[in-house]
């Protein structure tokens, strides 16, 4: 396969380059492209420095495959130009997710959509994607009617940005000083705050938004309920969620617990006698989402809690994306 | 006022002693009780040093009041003497809080209970009077059925020790060390956890457990449904809490929020157009606890959904425990 990355140099397009070659994804070339900036720069790739390019004027990548996340601006501007030049885009951004033509994927979750693709395939946004692997395995045995949702996001969501800031605002505090946040309306330093994106006229931010649209397009459920409150904390990488789903039939904790022990994907961290449930720390790194403290809700009979923690770098944008990828390829629907 | 705290060393303990001072509680005399290894110190109270002294044996602690915030174990021994020697004690511990006997109070939502003491007023926990002062006034308006919670907790409630870890582990993560924590069950530093309170048969642990049963007994709601899930994170000060209730009647955002205006001890902090809603580092040093992000709950009509920002040792601790006194002072409930 010919790959391009749009956007190589970002944290989603750094975490491919590696995961294309620890997955020894069949690549025969690799072209990595960036903003002007990063000419005359190389990325790694199996031993061998790669050049950065800046993208070329008549949208031809010559690429089979393309992994964009260099923008919902970009996307939405050049997606269609790079599939029509023979390339599968896959693309990380926002600016597809909600086209009805466009497949929005979790292979775990709704792989067998991804075949109807017009020459793109939309990866969602990470707290779907770590959301709902959880929650899918539970909607096929029982029927998922609503959900809701507290986020603890990792600041890596924001990018390098976001990790540079929680280090330089970190350290200013442990030194008494000041400084100010540049990444992020507020500081993150030992704080955590609102998530930063758009809020609507109903109240909810666009992560909250993307949540409810997305589960609801990924799922096939026009109706699902969700209701989200997404937070930024002050961790690294790994976003966390505190769930509580309802179903159309009364769920019990154990068979909850044997259907997601069955589900791709999933790992249960669910030791109540040594207090160990998933933490971002553990899930930083890993191809699988965490899943524990499952356990019926207190509040309303049959329904279900749990608190999941996932990559949202690794699960929940390059590897959903490569897997995305590695599904076409496995079906030749690539090239 | 002969006034006497237990525990004085403590977080809650000196914040007590600073809100004396700060709102002229009207004070005669001042003791402060300790281990036997703050012995020969003095803290500070009016510009003078107090000594630090151990527990009488016989249990006089010479006081009219008695604030008691020196572990469970030592309340449930010893709280019913020092009130059989005259002293009401208002006590921060879980020891009594459960008491059929003990009214458990928050003065905003349910000060009246107080006057019925025995001798013993308890104080409830944090996580519950944070939620509480957001919720009590929705429930006295609409009549509140159940809650859904997901906290942001603050290393502070687990007391010095958990704020000296934090400071610990991050400068060791931020130099690329690991150390061992001692405080949590796990590394607090850029990371999450579950809170580090004993799990129950029913999956809850007994954090969440208090949120609930405590919620029943100060809003006199023997059937209320609280589902809670209770998260420890690395912020220093303030708790803070993503909420969705459902009430007996439909609610709208804007009557929502015209209640919580009005309501003693609550301030809103609900901007969109500036992404300002509460954050825990603004909710440090306030009286006051932060409510914001007051919206529908998406996933169903007529409930609420909400975000929450109260400091856990003032609101949550001392000052509550202080406004019980002062409480009790003008009724002249006390002595």
């Amino acid at each position: 396969m010919r790959v391009a990355i749009v956007g190589a140099t970002g944290a989603v397009g750094q975490e491919l380059t590696r995961l294309l070659e620890e997955r020894a994804f069949p690549v025969r070339s690799l072209r990595l492209f960036a903003s002007e900036r990063s000419l005359g720069r190389v990325q790694s790739f199996r031993g061998e420095g790669v050049p950065l390019e800046t993208l070329p004027a008549d949208g031809d990548l010559a690429a089979d495959v393309v992994f964009s996340s260099a923008g919902g601006t970009i996307s939405k501007e050049q997606a269609r130009r790079w599939a029509s030049h023979g390339a599968v885009v896959i693309d990380n951004t926002s600016a597809w997710r909600m086209d009805p033509a466009t497949p929005l994927v979790i292979p775990e979750v709704n792989g067998s959509a991804a075949g109807a693709h017009r020459g793109i395939v939309a990866n969602p946004n990470c707290s779907t994607i770590i959301a709902l692997m959880a929650l899918a395995p539970l909607h096929r045995a029982f029927g998922l009617r609503r959900a809701t949702v507290a986020t603890y996001q990792a600041v890596s969501g924001a990018g390098a940005k976001g990790i540079d800031e929680l280090t330089r605002l970190t350290r200013a505090a442990l030194d008494g000083r000041h400084e100010e946040p540049e990444a992020f309306d507020h500081d993150i330093a030992f704080n955590l705050f609102s998530h930063d994106s758009e809020v609507g006229p109903d109240g909810y931010n666009l992560e909250e938004r993307k949540l409810l649209l997305e589960s609801r397009k990924i799922l096939g459920q026009p109706h699902l309920k969700v209701s989200a409150t997404c937070v930024r904390v002050p961790v690294y990488r790994a976003h966390s969620e505190a769930i509580h789903a309802e179903f159309d039939v009364p769920v019990t904790p154990d068979a909850a617990h044997a259907v997601l022990a069955a589900a791709a994907g999933v790992r249960i961290v669910d030791d109540a006698a040594a207090n160990r449930f998933p933490m971002p720390r553990d899930a930083s790194g890993r191809d699988e989402v965490l899943v524990g403290r499952i356990r019926g809700d207190a509040s309303r009979d049959g329904a279900l809690a749990l608190f999941v923690a996932g990559d949202q770098i690794r699960k929940g944008a390059a590897l959903n994306a490569l897997q995305i990828a590695e599904m076409l390829v496995a079906e030749s629907l690539l090239a």
